[in-house]
């Protein structure tokens, strides 16, 4: 492929993504630099807007979903745009407040995988307590859209921000459980595996929530495309500093990890749909662990690893075996498309 | 096609699409129900949320645009998924305060096409003064999508709001220049007629703040996907009103009128870009017409009919020939898709 055109790698959320966006789309349209709005050209999950005439912040953000298989382990296309969208609305540090649901359907999609899909967005909406208010359906010609796309914008209202460049020298890094079940799970239904993995899709806005009366707080990213390692790179590269993680510390299921082995997929580097990372400073990070403990969805999470000093946004891993090496954000597109 | 599959029909922003969207989707993801928020089930252009604390309205909206050809007389898929979005929240009264632009990009894809769409968005946002905030990028592969698909969400801000369903009998209304410019523009350039009609895509939320020192504004509409038809009949069966409409003093470019009756399609069925519908008291109506025609793009107003009384909300259309017929919402799909 010439690199006139755009390439599959580019949509893996790593660096031929960046690349991509860097060289043809931010010189045009990157025009919201309001301080403290944070705009397209942060990448962080969402933007910033002031809400005049009050100490509070509007957070907007985006995401197109196109999942195969559609239904899947421990999910489907539905409850993965759902939890999404209030994902990167919650590690803003907003509450989530309202989504948006704009579907493009290809004419012949089955009705009935229509009706399972809204309704598992329905559903979920309604147990996350964020409505879905407005909407937009499309249907277009056959092999005009592979069955079907469903884009989820949200909005969401926050007094403090946790962007992803909030990093200072000596905050503990947490995640909030294992990593690596989205990816697998989606992999192993694709290519017929049976290894007995669920993909871990959820809302995280409550879970985020426990937080708010912990303090500290000072970075919190959700491991989606790219995984723990792409989130890692971006919170390290945003905040200027670098990280030093403990391998033996990131929580990873054996199922997860037995199959990364036998499909050469590393579990750091694929996506996770219902965890949040996030940086804290010291003395609160005992407090920020047993917060995030008290819930079911975060009994898991663990202290990975820390900010060593000012740096180059540097993600250094410290193996079980002693040796160290730098964790990098994946390039091209580890495996099949997984949100 | 069987009634368990998606059928085009239902995307023509007609009968079929309401059918559709009544049946499978809104019995589960219709839940903002918070008066006076305006939810999915409205159909109106966005949705409303209460600010609290504030006087305010979050107005919030989303689009999907695959346009073809993407570039086309008098615009673009990049000018067409701004303006679009602009408008939605124009329409319901809100001042448009930010975008989002979420892309899914077929490997292949010309990243010529990617940059002249991306600068086409980025140069409308700036000069509209309505930054593009948040985004997501995908790409998907070959035959995935047909191209690039662009999803444009938006935000505004607003203190009165004008709903599709605000019409009172004895109401004006007017349109704001002339109509079926941009669905005829689409028809030609793909099927490779030379009309030489333009469309009027463009941002209209400068011409639609010309209305707000008249007052007396009671219903306002963007007369898109099927057209002023579908629009006045929103407008007619949300307010529960009649509406008599003269067809004589509907303004259509005579280019529009030849190649429409040349075509077989109806000017009055066909989307436009850059154009409001909207109900005035009959008290204020002439000072709004005027506010109107000061702005070049509102020069072609007309006063087209006025709200008859209390009604089952019909749209009855005098023509220049004495007799009346009711003038329906477009049932199937009229052309190619158009926006």
């Amino acid at each position: 492929m010439s690199d006139d055109e755009v390439s599959l790698e580019a949509g893996a959320g790593g660096l031929e993504m960046l690349k991509l966006l860097k060289e043809s789309v931010f010189p045009s349209i990157d025009l919201g630099e309001i301080s403290p709005k944070i705009g397209v050209r942060e990448m962080d999950d969402g933007a910033v807007i002031d809400l005049e005439g009050s100490e509070k912040y509007l957070v907007f953000t985006t995401d197109s979903h196109l999942v195969k298989p559609r239904f899947f382990s421990g999910g489907d296309l539905g409850k993965l745009a759902v939890s999404g969208t209030i994902n990167d609305l919650a590690v803003m540090g907003a509450e989530p407040a309202a989504l948006s649901s704009a579907m493009v359907l290809e004419k012949g999609f089955p009705r009935d995988d229509l009706e399972r899909i809204s309704e598992s967005m329905g559903e979920l909406a309604e147990s996350a307590g964020v409505p879905i208010v407005t909407g937009d359906t499309k249907v277009v010609g056959e092999g005009d859209v592979d069955g079907v796309m469903v884009n989820t914008s949200g909005v969401g209202i926050c007094e403090e921000l946790t962007p992803a460049s909030g990093l200072n020298p000596g905050d503990k890094i947490i995640v909030s459980g294992n990593v690596g079940n989205h990816g697998m799970s989606i992999v192993a239904d694709r290519e017929g595996f049976d290894f007995d993995i669920e993909s871990d899709v959820a809302p995280i806005h409550r879970l985020v929530g426990e937080l708010k009366g912990v303090g500290g707080i000072t970075a919190m990213k959700d491991p989606t495309r790219g995984g723990l390692a792409a989130s890692l790179n971006e919170m390290a590269s945003a905040s200027g500093v670098d990280l030093e993680v403990e391998k033996g510390d990131i929580p990873i299921d054996s199922k997860v990890e037995g199959a990364g082995e036998m499909l050469g997929i590393d579990p750091l580097k694929i996506a996770n749909e219902g965890k949040v990372v996030l940086g804290v400073e010291s003395s609160c990070a005992q407090e920020a662990l047993d917060a995030l403990r008290d819930e079911e969805r975060g009994k898991n999470s663990r202290i990975i690893g820390k900010c060593t000093e000012d740096g180059e946004g540097r993600v250094i891993l410290n193996t079980e075996i002693g040796s160290s090496r730098i964790l990098k954000t994946p390039r091209r597109k580890p495996i099949p498309r997984i949100c």
